[in-house]
């Protein structure tokens, strides 16, 4: 494997000295981005995710375009449930993605099985393994998988929203939703191994909707099979963790072994970095980037300067919102590449 | 006016003995009855809030059938930004209500004025009379006003969502949103004592989108208008603050002179109660109401066994949910009704 020319975010995470403070974006590669949309614009989402060659390109133009310290490979978190027996359906302008099969008992478990990560997923293995081949170690690659909490969540319910079936049943049938649970942390612990052997430097865990849950069903449902996860996969493989929503357990988050914890808009990132003690990713309100490049400049100045130097990934608090001016997000790089601590 | 056979309510919040904690229900007045949907039906939305006739019906339905402690006037936090010169659109099925001049910059908010009481909200005050004489003394009656923040929220951004550009504004022009949030409390105290004298025994403030801002936002932007209202309130008319997803600020909450704070689910109520300092009210998980009777119980139980006794007001930790089965609600209401603290 060709050594990086930007190891940044390997360093940072590794505890090793960094020069500066590395960033990358939530949805970097998405639709607030032209060529992004060009592309969109002649094949359905889905398909995009099952063809290298447009995930590949896709998940590189955000380095060419922005100038971010890493990529992260284009894909969907709902591609692994798919692989495992749910029938997911993208209808544009229908709402998001959804499951048409959703599990609401114990019986309805056995239309889940063991992904197949060689057949189901090659495609995956196959984008990767083109990514790194095209970025020829310019920067770093992540793959990503949701977490079993998550991928639970959009499998009870079926699709996105308030997910109330999904919370019901951990409160109705914690046998069931345990049952669930350990599948879904197996098959992720296998899914991540793929996208590292396959060529991604570093994994994050996206638990979306740890922010759903009160804290004892968060820490007994979600959190417990994230360090799962984390546990088969450390120390070979990075993963970086991030549960949106999910504060109130920081300094448990902080203490399952990951490299670093991902932090959303909603608390200072200097309290987040001491109540987690570890390093943090974050945490920028990705509203700022509507506003004007003064107070960007000043909004980000602001998290560099609570971030503890040295062990912070800069990004958002939360995934880049279409309609981002692309203008402001090359500011927002251009300056934390620029800033440096005193 | 007539005395209150029920006022545990009111006991509750001025601090006097209560025999048991009294229960309602946010969103009570709402679609989980078949009994509002009837009458749904055959109303637009817009049309039952501006009807004294109909926005009295479905207030006093749940006292009927779910047997609740307090009705709430049925209406919504956006009638007063249009009384203030905002043109509000509730299409069926196009995604939730919306006003076609979003307030974009300090030159739009010429097009804002302040609210008639009189004229221009008269069938809120005669939908009040109305209950208050139907429901003659057999429950207190709650009125409410969005916060200034949430009606902000609605009023830039033009629609319910991620409140980008609503956010945005704070950042990029401080001054225009203070002064537009100004106008939003001062028109927020005469909505509420208009409301107080047709009847109200109490007001609700609901700052539902409290939860997309960082803290120190939060207070800059929302609760320092909360605590505006509260000051010109008090004490002659009793509030509750309800800011959702703010549970990093729950001291400073409770330390503005509410007669009782809202809490969400995604904190232990005992632990708010502490941090508040104050009379609690919440905060039942919704989806616990799509699990079983013997799971409702378990639920209901823990949160009145960690709030503090005589100091808290039941309820769910957010709206009842469309699809929650009534039998469950009744079940919830009458365990509570129950319940002694031992």
């Amino acid at each position: 494997m060709k050594k990086l020319d930007n190891d940044l975010l390997l360093r940072v995470i590794e505890g090793r000295s960094a020069e500066r403070t590395p960033i990358w974006i939530m949805r970097q590669a998405g639709r607030y981005l032209p060529e992004y949309m060009a592309i969109r614009a002649q094949h359905d989402f889905l398909t995009m995710c099952r063809t290298p060659e447009l995930s590949s390109e896709v998940t590189i133009q955000p380095v060419d375009i922005v100038g971010v310290d890493a990529a992260i490979i284009f894909s969907d978190i709902l591609v692994l449930p798919e692989a495992m027996g749910m029938h997911l359906v993208v209808e544009e302008g229908k709402g998001g993605p959804r499951f048409t099969n959703p599990i609401r008992n114990r019986e309805s478990l056995s239309s889940v099985h063991d992904a197949d990560c060689g057949k189901g997923l090659e495609y995956l293995s196959d984008a990767i393994r083109l990514t790194v081949e095209r970025l020829n170690g310019r920067v770093p690659l992540i793959g990503f998988s949701g977490s079993p909490w998550t991928l639970f969540a959009y499998m009870v319910e079926g699709k996105g929203g308030e997910f109330v079936h999904a919370r019901a049943m951990l409160y109705e049938d914690p046998s069931t939703a345990h049952r669930l649970l350990e599948i879904l942390a197996r098959n992720a612990v296998s899914y991540l191994k793929m996208q590292r052997e396959a060529g991604a430097d570093v994994v994050q865990i996206f638990d979306t909707w740890a922010g759903a849950l009160p804290p004892a069903l968060f820490e007994e449902f979600s959190l417990r099979y994230i360090k799962e996860i984390v546990r088969s996969l450390q120390p070979e493989v990075p993963v970086i963790v991030f549960s949106k929503g999910a504060n109130y357990s920081l300094e448990a988050i902080g203490s399952i072994g990951a490299s670093a914890v991902g932090v959303d808009w909603t608390i200072p990132i200097g309290e987040a970095a001491r109540r987690a003690n570890n390093v943090v990713q974050g945490n920028l309100d990705p509203a700022l980037l509507f506003a004007g490049s003064e107070a960007i400049r000043r909004g980000a100045e602001a998290v560099l300067e609570q971030a503890p130097s040295g062990k912070h990934i800069f990004n958002l608090g939360h995934g880049i919102m279409p309609g981002t001016p692309v203008a402001n997000v090359r500011a927002l790089v251009d300056f934390v590449k620029s800033w440096r601590a005193n």
